[in-house]
């Protein structure tokens, strides 16, 4: 498992990983307690409520998402973003289409333990 | 100065901060060691080397973009990223109007502090 990818990350070279249905992620750049991951959701994806002890933070680079943070649902747009303390319950569910730029600290060890199990 | 942002940041309601000519800055969601920031460049506009000691990673979001890390030039475009471990020089020319994610490890304080002082 490498501790850190490399500097530059290319989207069209880099792995691409289904998940729960219709959700694909992709682990972009990482390493030194930081690790960032791009989600693509189709239509009525979603993203259950669970919790970690990491740090996020997400934007909405495309489309429309029920985010609920610590039982608090808000509608989110491109542009938008939100923070997830630790260990508070979060979750997503997908209105319209899009991606979103999910970003951790510390890095996601168990995403990356996933993807060399593939 | 806010220990953290609110749990949801809605972009049309964040302020955005003129920087450097043809670039704006907008601070999205952090705390707990996270912080998110959506930065706007025009063609041509230059993110000056530099360096610092959090951990930073970034996503194109749109646009074009030629990002040194540490010496190494690379053009990346949407769907990029790249990382930067602590105290390594980097910067970024704008090629074509574009939109960066910039996230660091630890939160950017002297971000927030500029921010208050306007």
């Amino acid at each position: 498992m490498k501790e850190r990818s490399d500097a530059f990350v290319f989207g069209a070279q880099t792995p691409t990983e289904a998940m729960d249905p219709g959700i694909v992620r992709q682990i972009l750049g990482y390493g030194d307690s930081i690790m960032m991951v791009r989600v693509v959701f189709d239509e009525g994806a979603v993203g259950y409520v669970h919790k970690h002890f990491h740090t996020q933070v997400c934007y909405v680079e495309s489309g429309e998402f029920d985010v609920t943070i610590d039982g608090v649902e808000q509608r989110l747009g491109p542009g938008d973003s939100f923070h997830v303390q630790p260990n508070l319950e979060h979750g997503a569910v997908c209105r319209k289409p899009g991606v979103l730029i999910d970003v951790f600290s510390p890095v996601r060890e168990d995403f990356l333990e996933a993807r060399e199990a593939k």
